[in-house]
């Protein structure tokens, strides 16, 4: 296992989907960060099952605790321990699977892998799972807001075939984005998802689509080549997202499809730094911020739970059809909005504290 | 800095571009695989600069050096120090950027990360740290190719908008993939791209690509959930390579725009194990492999260097036009298809030693 | 901070000494071992305030609640979060050191390096903290027992100048050093000890003492040199519990004052394999373990925390007379060893995981 | 293996006694440092070989070359690799090893460990191996001085029973410890001590003794709570080094005998921060430092390689007499004063770094 991410911000998440909670250590959070639950639970309510009609309806109030490392509304430094428990849990739903692994879920490799698996739900491959990464983010978010006015902005680009026209990714706020319950900005288009959406989980099915973030107000100097370049950790953070199959950063997969003479961002004065003209580098170069606004895109599958039945085996290999049950997600995109924010804000502040090393020496 | 990859195999590359040499440190090779330095320089050999019209003329032989960790043609279980010196440097080629910082080159977030650079060409930022990879990436690659009988095989699949039918995945190997100097095991497409990178370098332009790779014969239950599940972990190796700008793991993208009737990779009897009759997960799920060819690909942005002038400003601000002279690439794809398997050997090779501690643990 | 020890089997801690709770997470615990609360319980009762009338009177339960990674009495291979509530906190014993930081104390250190500290009580730096540790070290010392039959025992050696003769090491269990509340195995000398204690207690007063511990039926080849040798390990173990001021291995400090030709401990056949005729290096040589048993002394400091005035200043320099309230043991040893038994399990615990990659590669 | 110490500031060393080189790689030593050769050699002189009657005979010039990460006289913040090539090799001195494990040497171990070992002298777990240490201590120190002003000076206090009465550690400086071969300040003792190696080393055997260390003008505030607390980090620093059984900071083992009320470090003002009258605490409270001199000191035994015949077993079991042949140190206190020196340095530069993280939080 390997439930640690960062290195000087280092959280640690615990919790399978039908245990008795689910939660994160932070360790290395800085000292005298004002934070209390109310700067946490907004993105946990935006996460949370049952928020609407286009999520599952597992009723989870997903309410947090700060079991320590804050006093008198400020934290002390020390390791801030943050718990969720689980409320809702019917894992007779999920007995089958104990003979049947399920398509393209985590059944079949956790048992290769540890030998046994949790007796109901996804476990440790839940969803559920990212209630501790979505709790320690906003810890995150707050420092990475008050210390630098860093804002990251996510929201659904595209549902199945549906694309979203871009917005501005200058102005762009979460209000924006939560004005439709699938979490797209474009009016329009959010109708057509939530339509889609419906009609897809009407039909037993599911939905892919794609979720575009944007991270403004970023200090030059982040990033620490060669292994933990920028983009590197937050490749790393967004594929460790549950149903992620890709990530693009700036021009992304179109930008090797184009020539150096196009794509090569020109410097312009900016105030007393620099700028850049257009910014198909994503915000980053060399592995390093530029202080142009981080883009990137990822990539969800559609959730691997759908209710028309499936022609697969059983472990042993027996031909069998599965019809699964369950609450899930008929498309997870609208849900993991707050996700992708939590594991940028993430990688971020870990890369923001990495650089303060450098601080003073590199006058 | 962060020159550090893997917990268990754990390799740490150090040189910049101009120095006295590059290579690295490999800590923590199993003891007692046969090892010499012929299983090290035919990937540094595909790496190398000079090796075609394609590829940068600035020469280098790139022998590499054993200093430690082998002795009597066998691992000791000590860290293997890999050198291959720098001989063909030309620090003049480089001044200019002294004041100029080349558009979507490293020399300004460089400045602006260490407050100094190396006095000539990409330092650390060069493609030329890529050797220490590639030289430790052949170690791994031999321990996975002896123990499990893993291959890796990556390919040009496409440059600019010149791209290739997919190959075999099944069968294809590397002979296949350099009968032609651009590395596109498909015939027609291989001119083409041939044909378009040398018009383009004549031009003064340069051309992104795009690299797809195969991992076969990978044992079920590598990968550690949640945050270095096997894709997270695949996704950070492969964008630390300089210029790569996006990664897609099995369907990808394309993913994003299906169903899960159709994405579901149902399970199939294979021998005395399962198997997926589709592989849309790319060979893993829930983060973890699930025995069938891991399937990736990688998109590669054209290079910065172009010798057609370009308006942009030097660090003060002022108005300027580059004309970039140094000796780079005018198409990266041919020579990082060994640096993107080395990557994903190194990354497997981690994965598959921290699975051993589990061994016996899981029957 | 730093409140993680470990590379594969990882703990982390968190929780103040005033806060919610306290505890620890596992993460790479060995999936399919067997566990439940009452593994764990027993640790924590050794370790517990209030449990003689040699420890403080602070009344805590120390009830573990196991909220992840178990399921139907086996670990899943997922992290395991172990929650201790705080019951009995008394903030208002410890107003006075936000003005005095207490001799000895880290009141002064914590506001240096945190510019904060917690309202109440010694916060991070409470021995408190180490509940999670024995937690974790339970886990651990299944672990070793069921997969090695490893033996670890800690003992009382040492209160002030009372000096206990050393007990069998191959022998001595821990219902022989539980026989006396001060938990040294010499009836005699723990008749002292006792003394000794309530007597310094009567005069407001503290004393030091030493823990020997002993590590029986370690395997052969444990420890990762040059860095995590095995007695590097086992010291920064041992100097992270509060209070320490040394450790020695084996000889120890009295090894300095010996010859070559006393101290070389010549090898002997023992079955199959080879043992040593005597055990000055302490069963490690080299920095790995050869299989003899591993023995090391533990040097406590006396608490802090005395009732007697003191002559200091506040934290701006004036003088004043500091007489402390608070609850505090008049002497740690006796509850320090369960922690000790629990750090040496922590280190060997993942020195074994980390071994275990090297197996079938070493035949 | 873990070849690798430091988390900001990470060293990681390679080689064997009787390979090519060895040496280290540092990666995160901040940019635009003051460096090259000769702040590195001095260090190595005072650790090489042959270079008094005390030490082995083993002829190596021990001369540094870097590799990288330095250019025009400053560091570059990436990778600063540092090699020194092996040139006296005489593998045939150590023939009989690989029958026969030296008593108290790695032989056994290293076979247990990894299958295998290097063809001569002790491979990895030679004193040779820290070389390395030496040469990335030596930056460390420079980084130390030039920042925080910080001095670490360590000397012989004992050599076997010869002890030396302590010097004043507020003023000891290399150029006292030097005066004699031995590195004990003492006159009187050093030419006690000086007689006694020799005369070991004329009748076959060899001699321990202890090194102790203070490190000056530390800043308060670094260590960090709870496993990696500044006296942690050193244990584990000190106990890496070939050969040592103890450590002890402060008051130590004696501080075990005393009682709070005269063990406790009353605070002082001392201009506009606070000091303590006594310094049992060894300059650390809490696991932090409180700005007053670490004080610590290092068991070291005798030298395991010895002329005189020993009785022993070889690897089968039958019994044997050794005579060690090989050019090895009858006492290794004289040459293992930089290598402490080295590992403090190493330790306290990674805290200060990881310290800076909290500067300007924590105003």
């Amino acid at each position: 296992m390997s439930s640690s991410f960062g290195t000087l911000f280092r959280i640690t998440t615990f919790g399978e989907s039908h245990g008795r909670g689910v939660g994160a250590i932070i360790d290395g959070c800085p000292p005298k960060l004002p934070l209390d639950k109310s700067d946490i639970q907004p993105q946990l309510d935006r996460r949370r099952p049952a928020q609407s009609e286009l999520t599952t309806p597992r009723e989870e109030a997903d309410r947090v605790t700060i079991l320590s490392g804050v006093d008198n509304g400020i934290t002390l430094g020390t390791p801030i321990a943050l718990l969720v428990k689980n409320t809702d849990q019917r894992p007779a739903d999920y007995r089958r699977m104990r003979t049947v692994p399920r398509p393209s879920h985590a059944d079949y490799t956790y048992r290769m892998k540890y030998g046994t698996q949790a007796s109901s739900g996804g476990g440790r491959a839940s969803a559920r799972e990212t209630v501790g990464r979505v709790a320690a983010g906003a810890v995150a978010e707050k420092f990475l807001r008050d210390r630098y006015g860093i804002e990251i902005v996510a929201w659904v680009s595209s549902v199945e075939t549906i694309e979203a026209p871009p917005p501005d990714i200058g102005s762009i706020i979460r209000k924006d984005v939560d004005h439709a319950a699938v979490r797209c900005p474009d009016p329009d288009a959010a109708e057509k998802m939530q339509a889609a959406i419906i009609a897809a989980q009407k039909g037993g099915d599911s939905l892919g689509g794609i979720i575009s973030c944007v991270c403004r107000h970023i200090p030059a100097g982040l990033g620490e080549p060669v292994f933990d370049k920028t983009e590197a950790l937050l490749a790393q953070a967004m594929l460790s997202i549950p149903a992620t199959k890709g990530i693009e950063i700036g021009s992304g997969f179109a930008g090797s499809r184009m020539r150096g003479s196009e794509h090569n961002d020109a410097f312009i004065k900016r105030g007393v730094k620099l700028g850049t003209q257009t910014n198909y580098r994503g915000g980053i170069q060399g592995g390093i911020t530029n202080g142009e606004p981080i883009v990137f895109r990822v990539a969800f599958k559609p959730p691997a739970t759908i209710s028309l039945p499936q022609k697969t085996v059983d472990f042993e290999g027996n031909d069998t059809v599965l019809e699964a049950k369950g609450r899930h997600d008929p498309c997870v995109v609208p849900r993991a909005v707050p996700i992708v924010e939590s594991m940028a804000a993430l990688a971020l502040v870990d890369l923001a504290l990495r650089q303060k090393m450098r601080e003073n020496e590199t006058v």
